[in-house]
């Protein structure tokens, strides 16, 4: 372990992970799940695991190169698995781990909210909108 | 109502809002409120309304402007609450709808979730990282 890992390692263990401190590790990992299309991946996933071009389909208006990058970040931080069978060709899916599906059930929970008080909001908007 | 209003008056009422159609109203809304600075505000708000100040010190790193237009956003989606208190000088005070609520609820579990395993998210990401 190189001084700089000890370091951190130390950090880790001795420090509570603070979302609200600029510079704790916790916060990139946040943004990372919170970001647009981390967020619309997650919740596609916890329906059911999806091949690349399936997850595409689902999430309309991703494109290729971001989901790919989106997906390599979600499983790097450990809320997706990324499972390759050996068949000729083969084949690839994306499903949530047990962090993933966590994290995936309050963000649905939260896209659930604003769709279903979508009309209330637009109402606020455009009231919001006339006083300025 | 101009044709055009109307015509998205009948969109809201007769199409289910769903976060996952890439023109559907309630995505910009998604993606405001998940926003890096939108989400930490929610969270701060969540455990008591603050006045502008504190709470850009207790979003550590945001700056005056960012916060101000996330707030604005909140405000316009109707999540967050400007209270203006007619002293001298007057006094501003953000808090959260009902709406606010509900989604940073939400949201601080996540952050919680993120927190709590910040140690195994440190290992998952080294594990990845040796193996590219």
């Amino acid at each position: 372990m190189s001084t700089a890992d000890q370091q951190e390692s130390d950090n880790v263990e001795t420090l509570a992970a603070d979302v609200f401190a600029r510079d704790c590790l916790s916060r990139p990992v946040l943004q990372s799940v919170m970001s647009r299309w981390g967020t619309l991946a997650l919740v596609a996933l916890l329906d059911e695991p999806h091949r690349f071009a399936a997850l595409r389909r689902r999430v309309d208006g991703v494109s290729e190169r971001m989901l790919s990058q989106t997906l390599h970040q979600l499983e790097r931080d450990g809320f997706v698995h990324r499972d390759v069978q050996a068949t000729i060709p083969p084949k690839v899916e994306y499903s949530l781990t047990a962090r993933g599906e966590e994290v995936a059930g309050h963000m649905r929970a939260i896209a659930e909210t604003i769709e279903n008080q979508i009309a209330e909001i637009r109402s606020d908007q455009k009231k919001y909108d006339s006083t300025r």
